[in-house]
């Protein structure tokens, strides 16, 4: 037994032991590993083929690569840390090691490329439902699929395809949730934009919190299973509607940024597709796919 | 001097010598090498970067893989050979050594991935363009992207992109083109349905001719070039018409097979993002992104 409770314990567990009682786990601390994470799991498909890292460059692009040979659709990509972890767009993503959730998950679904809206709309309605029940704390969607708590960021999606004209080749669905950062552990400039689980629970409850990661990683999987089986089933109407239920961008004053410049709209409705219905200042209403939307909050746009 | 002469003799250069009047080429053969090459480009940035095999497995895969690397636009992939080359919907494409062009494009077009589409019609029309100016035989297009010669295909193009909703990250532009096959090295099974020119030029004129690789593959980036700035200067519509003129599937019968099964209809026309416009025997019209079609001839279906 000692063996085993030695390689626990270099993991990080804590561990009491008494020579009469034996051992007990003195309490689940956040640790992340492979072992952790399939204990947790409830999946049918998604991830079955896991793979860990402490350190990689960034979990999407191990994830294309190994599905570029191949790989089973629902594999994961899973890191403590990321040293070159991407934004959408070739912005950086910060990923500290012990503090976040960096993955990423292969999907090979049978629909069109122009679908690929849906894929990351369903996906952060999947994720904003995983950390509402894992945390209860009261998150909102800013379109098309950044996870907002307390007008800051919590969580970023990246989603990437590789296809051809009429068929997608793969999707990978890149995940970066900041679940235990203190406020410091942000750069800088990231203070007023960013936010993780730890530090918006303390600064709205005052409770101090440690989240398991790996209890939410299993959560987000789920999840995901199950509004991507909705996905490849036709269920875009559902999905759209859930979507709304969570978006805090619709009915909002909100600030375009596209080719035509900046401009100011309200943000009126979502398409069956994704697209975004904005009404602008001179009453014309255009359909955004691209661009950037800041949101005009208490604190200024986000 | 005679050591670059041995060098060029070992290359496939037939060179006669004279102790009186020094070296000559006794005529240029269809070598296929990166020099070759070289010296027959005039384009402005298409091929400044060329990476040659003599065998690999599909110049589409390297090409990829010299992408995510974050290789030049415009760098070209060719080979010699391809051991596991690939055609639409991960079919086979048959490529034999000495016989063939098996080259691969990068590139990075600042438009969106909806107009994937259009891309692959440029690309076609583009190579259209400059096997007619090569060989002066009669070929055309049929849609979306097949190069047809006396029924029967000569170059398939497969068009595959790594994008962000919004933002392309690439696109990799695969041709491969049948050049100095004879009918017998086709397999069986696709001799009513493969031609190379060289097969071609026989069947139809009783010439024997061999086509130089090299200079046709300079030819193809230059006109890939051409409708490639065309593309990103906005100027769809222009070659939206350039396809029509191309065009062997407008005006015909076509059988199409998509998810609704296989059907008869005419094929009226396309639309200024690459959608084919059909009509279908009940009258209805419908617009087809996907999908197989096939085109009535003389020959049958083709």
């Amino acid at each position: 037994v000692w063996k085993y409770i030695n390689q626990l314990k270099e993991e990080g567990y804590v561990i009491e032991s008494s020579s009469k009682k034996g051992y007990k786990l003195a309490s689940i601390p956040d640790i992340l590993n492979k072992r952790e994470v399939i204990s947790y799991i409830k999946t049918e498909f998604l991830g079955k083929e896991i793979y860990y890292f402490d350190t990689i460059d960034s979990t999407n692009n191990y994830a294309k690569k190994i599905a570029e040979d191949g790989c089973e659709e629902g594999t994961v990509v899973i890191s403590d840390c990321q040293i070159a972890g991407k934004g959408r767009r070739g912005r950086e993503w910060a990923s500290l090691a012990g503090k976040g959730i960096y993955m990423s998950v292969v999907l090979k679904p049978l629909l069109e490329p122009s679908q690929m809206q849906l894929i990351t709309l369903a996906a952060s309605v999947a994720v904003a439902e995983a950390l509402k029940e894992q945390t209860g704390m009261d998150l909102g969607i800013k379109w098309p699929n950044d996870i907002i708590l307390d007008a800051r960021k919590l969580c970023g999606i990246l989603t990437e395809m590789t296809c051809e004209t009429d068929k997608i080749n793969y999707v990978i669905l890149g995940l970066g949730v900041n679940v235990n950062q203190d406020m410091e552990d942000f750069p800088a400039d990231l203070r007023d934009k960013a936010v993780s689980l730890k530090a918006g629970c303390k600064q709205l409850t005052g409770e101090n919190k440690t989240f398991n990661r790996a209890k939410i990683i299993a959560s987000i999987l789920l999840h995901i299973e199950k509004y991507y089986k909705m996905l490849q089933s036709g269920l875009n109407e559902e999905i759209i509607d859930k979507w709304r239920l969570h978006s805090i961008t619709l009915g909002k004053q909100i600030m375009c940024s596209d080719s035509r410049g900046s401009y100011l709209c309200i943000a009126e409705d979502i398409t069956e597709d994704g697209h975004l219905v904005v009404k602008c200042e001179d009453g014309s209403v255009r359909e955004l796919l691209s661009g950037e939307v800041s949101i005009k909050g208490v604190m200024g746009y986000i």
